[in-house]
């Protein structure tokens, strides 16, 4: 099973000629590989429902290809007919989850799609969908590999590098975010030692980077959240790679439960800390990490999932907040697609976004 | 089942009127309180080996009355009989958990007790024995009083204490040691709320830490370690209480992994970060954390165990440190049973030495 080719990983894939979604089914993993080959809004609507994909980049990616398929086979003989078809497979889809920011962003934008090419023949609007389901994928590749290979310039061959949860080619289209430098590393021989914390409670370090770092043919080690300040003392880590949730205008990260952590062990050990940022995450309208809510998670995810028997007393209570907020002065730099900010990051995040305004 | 007395938790105790050693099963917690009432060599042998009692001082006082179990009902007619049924009982009981430095401890104390007492009968011999495990119990009860007692008057009531791992009543004869000042506050009124972090990758701060506060009326909240940061930086946090494992003669000091990240994110938020130490895990002819070795566990405990199913794909590494070396200069104090040493610890943990010698 092990090949050295993420490629076989691919999260999210349209085949073209047999015309089905196929998805890794992630709620498997990592004890199963098995792709779901997918047709129906129904099946399709279950399977990010049920979190068979997950990532925001990947969702997104899923939920266009699905609003394509829901209505590729539509013999509506109007516009109008069509578009109504395209808005109730939209809500339904939407329905799946409704508090995921790519899911609706993809769906609108499809819509928008469908909208901009309304003269068209129906069957040449159908075609015009596929082709933007496939850029939706294609511009978050561009845009994972570019974050890698302006994080790979910062890094030299056969150091150490620890990630924390799952910011990989599991969660978006290829590459991932911050495991992004490692994969295109991995391509070009660097060589890199990758440790791998768990990521508690819901393990998806463990599950899925030690997964698909290992299937990639890197050198992965799996440790506990609580043994990244002895892999660092021991001098095994040069540098951090993390993903993010959101980014504020001052550099201030949220990013799953535990980064700040990493982020506070690192400066005490002298490590980089980096933080691989599409800018779709930079949220330069919300002033500082204080203006980020952190949602808190059910007790049970702590005490009870995936354990034979419950690992804490009934009644105790519990804490379980999803994510948490680094500090800027922690972060050594952010890496966009658009280059690598460096603090102050009030100024150096306006210049990304205007280097952005101007490819664009 | 909660009643706010610790004194229900006794992890060994000895009944006089049954002649039966008394072991809260820690196998079966956080699920099911159970005592077992052991009389044999051959049970008691057992409950050490299969962890049914834990932590070093707990296992040394099952052993003491262990032994005194074994020869109880000798017929032996002469000392070199009874001292030879002795002995085979003593490398009985040792062979239990060969590695466990406080089980050999204790089986020679028990020794040299009888040792000393030679010329006396039998029967005053057994009286003498019983007496020696009842005094091994009760000094451990006062060095985790005086623990207590002395880390009590670093504290203000009404705060925030976070704590690593099970240095806990169930460790020990009552008290433990890093829970000791919160016990004695609690008895006093000092209305602490504590966070207990779970501690992967047995989770003793889930299964035993939470269970014990929570038994005794301790306002406790379990956290994944990896919490430990975003509890600190929301300032529910004003003091850390760790234990340890050994302290170096330069205060630095081993405790279970995890315990010298907690330090350095205490450092980071102001939080002062106090470790527990019985003199008897202070080792002045060890010169720095540099000198301690630390012992890899297996990677199943990190992979597989407590889990209806592997988190981690067969065939990813593993690092399983059992401790890590917290850094003397990330310890506000060492709290002793001689009292509190500061900085700079080469000469107050001498200090301290110098002043149990006075009182021995």
């Amino acid at each position: 099973m092990m090949n050295g080719k993420i490629f076989d990983l691919e999260a999210v894939a349209y085949d073209e000629e047999t015309g089905e979604l196929v998805l890794l089914d992630q709620t498997l993993l990592p004890n199963e590989t098995k792709f779901l080959r997918l047709k129906t809004q129904k099946s399709i609507w279950e399977a990010i429902f049920l979190l068979q994909v997950r990532g925001a980049p990947a969702i997104g990616i899923a939920a266009a290809y699905g609003i394509y398929l829901a209505v590729k086979d539509s013999v509506a003989g109007s516009f109008e007919k069509f578009s109504e078809e395209f808005v109730a497979a939209k809500e339904y889809l939407n329905s799946a989850r409704p508090t995921a920011v790519n899911l609706s962003w993809a769906l609108n934008r499809m819509q928008e799609c469908m909208e901009l090419h309304k003269e068209k023949s129906i069957a040449e609007i159908k075609n015009v969908l596929l082709k933007e389901a496939n850029d939706i994928k294609e511009e978050d590749i561009w845009v994972c590999k570019t974050i890698g290979e302006f994080g790979l310039s910062l890094l030299e061959p056969n150091i150490g590098i620890l990630t924390h949860c799952n910011a990989g080619t599991l969660a978006t289209g290829k590459y991932g975010t911050a495991l992004s430098p490692i994969y295109i590393g991995n391509e070009q021989g660097y060589n890199f030692k990758v440790f791998a914390d768990e990521t508690r409670p819901l393990l998806q370090g463990a599950r899925l980077t030690a997964y698909e770092l290992y299937h990639a043919g890197v050198d992965v080690t799996l440790i506990c959240d609580n043994m990244a300040s002895i892999v660092m003392k021991k001098g095994w880590i040069q540098a951090v790679f993390v993903g993010c949730d959101r980014v504020a205008a001052n550099g201030d990260t949220a990013n799953k439960i535990g980064t700040s952590g990493v982020a506070i062990l690192a400066k005490r050990y002298g490590i980089p800390f980096y933080v691989c940022a599409p800018t779709s995450t930079i949220d330069l309208n919300c002033e500082t990490g204080e203006d980020i809510h952190i949602e808190e998670r059910n007790p049970l995810e702590v005490t009870t999932q995936w354990y034979e028997k419950p690992m804490a007393l009934e009644g105790v209570k519990v804490f379980n907040p999803s994510f948490d907020v680094t500090d800027h002065d922690l972060i050594t730099a952010i890496i966009t697609e658009y280059g690598i900010a460096k603090a102050p990051y009030d100024q150096s995040l306006k210049e990304i976004f205007s280097k952005k305004t101007k490819k664009s």
